[in-house]
């Protein structure tokens, strides 16, 4: 368990089970996974974090894998263990093959290698890179 | 100036000016960035770096833009303002739009919030997200 | 178990035992939590984290309560699971209730995304926010 | 400047302008800092993310001071330059005092380290801290 | 498990095979740890890392122990709780005592902390700072 | 600027000028860097933050150069730009050679990929590791 508990339907208050109806339902499975499970104990943070993911990560300029991959990368970097397994999970089901999770791999370790370089180094910024 | 100076390719010794020159070679262009300029104190490093960044970037099963927002995206988790700048430039170079660039932002921001809020929930990984 | 074990007051030594022994004394208590036990295992460092928390953590300018908000909020960006439980705890156990824990959270993810937002844009800071 | 340039209110589309004058009204100043004038290269999310500050940031059951504490703690964690520099003027604005401002840095600084320490030992979270 | 699984010899194929038999040779034992096993999902990674791995942590100018600890230090400010313990393990092995291993966490809680608070107070970089 | 002033010795109070004294005495040295001048403005918190370094940075079980390598590691990898120049200044002021501080970086980097890699994989911390 974890901070706040899991709800299942019947322990969610109405609001919050209204969500996780819109999620199987948008999702077009009867599986709810946990993060909103333990988002159903505050129903307004809730509805505004799964209104807020639907019009960031449908399809768009980027393609909805593409925007999976920049979600595992970000999650990875900033330590997010459950959002690395639900959005690695996400890309494969949208498609994502193994030598493309590879190469997701590949560039996350590279970055994280000349990140840590730049900052060791303190480099300044070349200044034809700013806007 | 930063922990360690940027050399002129005059200030670098054969070994770094080797790396300079080849990547003015592969990118078809006569500027080389501080990021290099100033790993150039350290040839060994430089020329590993440089040789995993060529193998890890190229194409692939990912297009390269999409490798360039994924660097984007580690490198603003990480915070490395140098790797922000240099990549997004890098991206622009490879095609990104304005409208991709919002939508990698939007990501990225969503990312960091369900990041922030399972860390802060501690839920728990569900078991079919696990391999 | 973790990089060293958690002591019991039986395997800890004198001085370890008397910052437990202090640790049950000042929170009223028969209760020793792992950080301590295995913190336990360096009577040093032992005895100067606690010494410092005891001057951090109690009453002063700000309430204890929303110290340990702060407690929480610090622990989640830094990804310690641990912390966050264990103020997590605190914070309840010193009257927080779920609306304030549902406004810690939405907080902690509003600043989450704009900290992210911030540094992939590189946004300069404004002159009247400088000392 | 930045990865994206601050726009003035003459060079802002009339969404983003929208929101600027919006700012100005909620805010009772003239004043628009650089945050939302780089992010109003981007107008839907301009408007995503000041919509949702408002919600966050206003008074509920946490005092408004207090969340410009907890968005100062965030943002020192992430290391986010720009949004320590604003946030630590917003909590002066809302009336931090000198001794606040002190004991919010040592609360920090304790967090900081043993997050340190709790991760260094890798320390299992004790049942009780469990939901 | 992990988002891949951890391979056995069996289980890799002839590449990864041939770095779990390099690993096992060069550290003079029979045991492969998980994270070259998962890694083994994605042989030329798995090269590539295991090839860097052995050119900078071999013998040089710094101490193989030394390596180490730094190896350490890194990994508890990424909260990177596998590499904490894998890198511990191997301190350990290479002759790390206890009195050692407090001091390492102490400099760690120590940097931590004034880390924090550099950043919270948003401190210039003095000028003899710089190369 | 910063969030707080720098504070010259005239504006300093007496206890804070109390430890500007001491830092020159112990140091050997009429150069007090900005953080004890920033964190001056806060008497107590700037007694605490240099009674502890002394305390921790001294010599030990571990090697003076060594812990201040260690500090470099930790605040690269925090990003914090003010400690990475201040301690790779007390480093060199130490005695590291350009090429102990390439291998420091090198450690560095290759720590910040690896820890990237395990976290992105999920890898499961092998049972051996644990204490």
């Amino acid at each position: 368990m974890a901070t706040l508990p899991a709800l299942s339907d019947a322990e969610a208050d109405e609001r919050a089970r209204a969500v996780f109806d819109d999620i199987r339902r948008k999702r077009n499975t009867d599986f709810v996974n946990n993060f909103w499970r333990v988002l159903g104990n505050d129903p307004p943070l809730l509805e505004a974090v799964w209104g807020r993911l639907q019009e960031v990560m449908g399809p768009g300029a980027l393609d909805p894998l593409v925007k999976e991959m920049i979600y595992v990368a970000v999650s990875v970097a900033n330590g997010c263990d459950y959002c690395i397994h639900s959005h690695t999970a996400a890309a494969r089901a949208k498609g994502m093959t193994p030598a493309q999770h590879g190469e997701l791999l590949s560039v996350i370790a590279m970055a994280s290698q000349t990140n840590a370089l730049a900052a060791a180094l303190g480099v300044e910024v070349d200044e034809r890179f700013r806007a």
